[in-house]
Order: structure tokens, then sequence, then C-alpha cells
């Protein structure tokens, strides 16, 4: 499936399951069949196995088994952020030319990372797809772009092995981890990456048992059009499992958190000369099999 | 109001304020004055200041006044952390004392820095008073202490001036700030300071009315009966009302947000030689006004 948080006209933000150019409002749909589905995605995220075999099932009638009432074209709806996760993590330096780029531009290591450098956002700091990156030129005159597989979590998870991590996997996003790179203190990432709106996360939220191999997706950012990263997940320095294994050794993950696997080269810092997002630019970051992500950056002093 | 957040038996945990050695839960308090209080601090810090009034206003009738089936022995209740916060911002370096032992030990800068140093704590690793930290030895052998004055945020705040900082604070507590020293990751702090059980959080939470001061309060943490930690928050390197103003101006904090606000010198990695936590000790942070927090190490492995 594919998980949208949507609102339509003035309604409420709900919980739909995108198919083609349609937005089926799951609670809506499982009403009409005399059942309950949850209205917003962090309970469906929670609930059990069966309540997502429902979901599933219900969808499965197609088009002609779904109420009118249930069933909104996409372009009528705004797409939210699917969720707020309780935390999100994110992972540094882990696509290898990423780490070579960086250790150039960011005074980061040379080396290749021996364990996950991991940081993280709060959840204020996420936005929508098509909501703004808020640009403070008091704050900042260095703001840059990384796009990211989001691995969604659908298990609380402690101490799990690689073998059992993808058991905690809820889905799959989209994360644009923004950055403002003059705002580094001492070294520390959270208030250079965790203000109001550098997590754009979204458009949608795709299932596990959809995407067949996580560690194969290319993905691309371009801003105003243009090309700046273009990889493929299969490059992860750490994969997702070793991610999954490595934070939960020491930090429980709960269903909804977020962990953002890290960017691979082309961010603007690492261009020679080095080129930063200003007001009136569009940032658009796709990861196959899950979509786009745009977002407009705005003038936010 | 000194809150708590207390089981007794085993009911569910419920909202109380602590008067001398008694614990009135307030929901039941307020019931018998065929009123509503919240049940859980969360929702008390959210209410409208008519709320925190309302509160005031019953407990100030006395014992003679407080239903028996409102009020508990604190000795037969059990304290759990105050609240889980939305976010935990830490606040690094920022005792003087501490940026110069923190240089010698730590590879941190020499010179003060020029702004806070930000980082953060996931809400996964609050724990609570009496609760274990954990030690992992596979993980770490440099766990280790650190007494900080925490502030609860009472009101949203984004782009807050100093001079109307404090108007967003609902009260203070305590966060003792564990660190793992040999799990920072390429020098991000996350996964140091972010593990379960890395967060002890409580007594309680004073409300700002009762802190004529909260700049000049002692603070000290010790180790098995031994002090290691000894200063007052007049020292910190950048008061309460700047943090708040230096957060807020990109990040949003909401209510039940908490700002661990930095710790003096005396940490177990500036000692000469090192000294760490080990399963079997006792740590103890207190804050005048407020209280002692007290946690057991023990072996997690």
């Amino acid at each position: 499936m594919r998980l949208v948080t949507y609102t339509c006209d003035e309604a409420p933000a709900r919980l739909g399951a995108q198919v083609g150019d349609q937005v089926v409002d799951l609670a809506a749909l499982a009403a009409h069949h005399d059942t309950a589905l949850p209205q917003d995605l962090l309970s469906f995220v929670r609930a059990d196995a069966g309540v997502h075999d429902t979901a599933r099932r219900l969808l499965a009638g197609g088009p002609s088994d779904w109420p009118a009432d249930a069933v909104h074209a996409v372009e009528r709806v705004v797409l939210h952020a699917p969720l707020r996760p309780g935390k999100i993590i994110g992972v540094g330096l882990n696509y290898v030319e990423h780490v070579e780029e960086s250790s150039r531009s960011l005074d980061t290591d040379k080396g290749l990372p021996p364990r996950p450098v991991l940081f993280s956002k709060p959840a204020t700091a996420v936005t929508g797809p098509g909501q703004p990156i808020l640009h403070n030129a008091d704050l900042t005159r260095q703001l840059d772009w990384e796009c990211e597989l989001a691995v969604v979590i659908g298990r609380t998870a402690f101490r799990v092995s690689e073998e059992d991590a993808y058991d905690h996997v809820f889905g799959y996003s989209i994360v644009n981890d923004i950055s403002a790179r003059d705002q580094r203190r001492s070294g520390q990432w959270f208030f250079s990456k965790g203000q109001d709106s550098y997590a754009p996360f979204g458009p949608a939220v795709v299932t596990a048992d959809e995407i067949a191999d996580p560690m194969a997706l290319d993905l691309e950012l371009r801003v105003n059009g243009v090309t700046k990263q273009k990889s493929n997940t299969r490059h992860m320095l750490f994969p997702i499992a070793r991610l999954i294994a490595d934070i939960s050794s020491g930090v429980t993950l709960e269903p909804g958190d977020v962990i953002a696997t890290g960017s691979p080269s082309g961010v603007g810092a690492g261009m020679v000369p080095p080129e930063f997002l200003v007001p009136g630019d569009t940032v658009e970051a796709t990861v196959e099999h899950i979509g786009t992500l745009a977002n407009p950056v705005i003038d936010a002093r």
C-alpha cells in the first residue's frame, strides 16, 4: 500500500491509500464494510498485522467496490507529512563518495566511519510535501540538501539482530535532510539539522511488502530541475539491517520512528564552488518506487 | 507546586502534587470539589493558566480540606519520570570549568563556545527516579554522569526574545545527562548520550513561581555518596533566557519539551585518572529547591 495523510476541503487530516490517481480513505472504506480502520497513519502503523491485512483486502476489491464518499481524486486533496515521528534518527556519512566530499568541504574525517554516525532531528523539524523549507538569512547562508531513503519502524526494536531487523520495518518514505551548514555548534549537528522545516518527509509511506529490495533503489535530488544527487541505495556503507541492529543495540526504536539512512554525494557544500539553497528555489527528492518529495524554499526572516 | 507522576499499588500513573510528605492526587482532589483537573502532567502543562490556578487554589485548602482518597504518604507511592518530553535538548559545554576539563579529556575545543552547543536525547532515553541506568559493557567502558538543571517548557516558543523567554517556562526539574563517552560517533553525541536510561529525569517538576531565581541554584552530584560535581547555576555560560531565545530562533519548543542546561565540571572523564560508572554504583543528582534524583547502575548486558 501507498499510504498518505491527506486533507480535503477543510476537514481534518486523514489516512488514505493512494491507488493510481485516487486516494481511498481507509476508515471510510472500512465503515462501508461494517468494520473499522484507524483514521491516522501512526495508529495504523501501531496496529497489528490483522489490521493491515484488512486494509489490503478491502482495497483489493478495486474501484467498483469502493464507496464514492471514500474516494478522492489525488489532485483534489492536499498531502501532508505521513506522520509525526517520535524520533528521527539520521545517519551521517553513509555513502562512500559523500564521505570523501564531506572531508573536503565539511571538516569531517577522511576515513570511512567504523560505526554508523548517528544524529537526530526533532519532530518539530518535519514538514510535508509542497510545504516550504524556511530560509532565515539571519541564521544561515549555507542551507543545503540531502536526499535520503527513510525507513519507518513498525514494531518496537531493542537489541534486534541484523537477521531480524526487517521484521521491525513498516515501510519506506523519503526525507530531505536539510542542513544549515554554518550552524554546526562545536561540531554538533543538532541545530544545523534540527530546525523547523529541515525534515521534509513524504509524500507517502510505501509498505515494506511493496519494496522488493530497499537496498537497490535509485535516488535523485534536483534543485530547480537540475540534478545534484544521483545514486542508488546499494551504495550505503552501513545497510538498513545493520543500521537497525546498531541503533537498537542501545536505543529503543518505536513504531512510527524514522531512520533517515544517509545521503549520497552531490550536496551543495561539496560543489566547487559551493552551492546553497536560496529563497525561490525548489528542491525535489526522488526515491524509486516511492515518489518525489518537492519543497519550495522561502524567505522566512 | 511540586508536581510528580506517581503510582500507588497497581493503578496507572497519575499526576500528584507533593506537599511535605504527602502526595495529593490532583484529579481526585478536583473531583471532590466538583471540578476537573488533568490526570497526567503533560496534559496539565498544556492546560491554560486557569487550570494551574485551580490546582493551586484547591491545594491551598490544606490537609483538612483534602479528601482521604486523594492523599497518599509519599513513602507509599512510587515516583516516575514526570512526563515523556516531545524532545530533550541538551546543552554541551555550558559551564566554564567544564569546557576546560572537556578540552583535556574529551577532544572538545579549548575556547569557550561562541554559541550554545546543542544536542538531543530521544524520549526513549528517559527513566525515572530510582530506576536503573543500564550499563552494557559490550557497548561502553566509559559511562559518565552530568548533573543538570532541567527547564520544562510550558508554552510554545518560536523566535522568542530573551526578555520574554521565561513566559514560556512551566517549571524546573533535574536531568542526569548520562554519556557513554566511547560511543561518540565521528564526534556526534547522539548515540553516546541517547541510549535507553541515559536521561534520568525527576523526581519532580517544581513550577516556575516557586523558584525565585533559577540562575542561582546549587547543584551537586554524588557517586556512592562521594561528591563529584558541585557548582551553582549562576556559572552557566549561556543563561536560561539566552538558551530559550537561541534554540527557539530556529527550533519550535513545545509544552513538555525539556532543556537540559548543561553540567558543571567534575565529570568522570575529567578525573585524573578517569572514573566511570560501573554496575553497583548509585548516582545522586541534587538541585537546590528541586530535590535529589537517585539512580542505581546495573549490568544490562
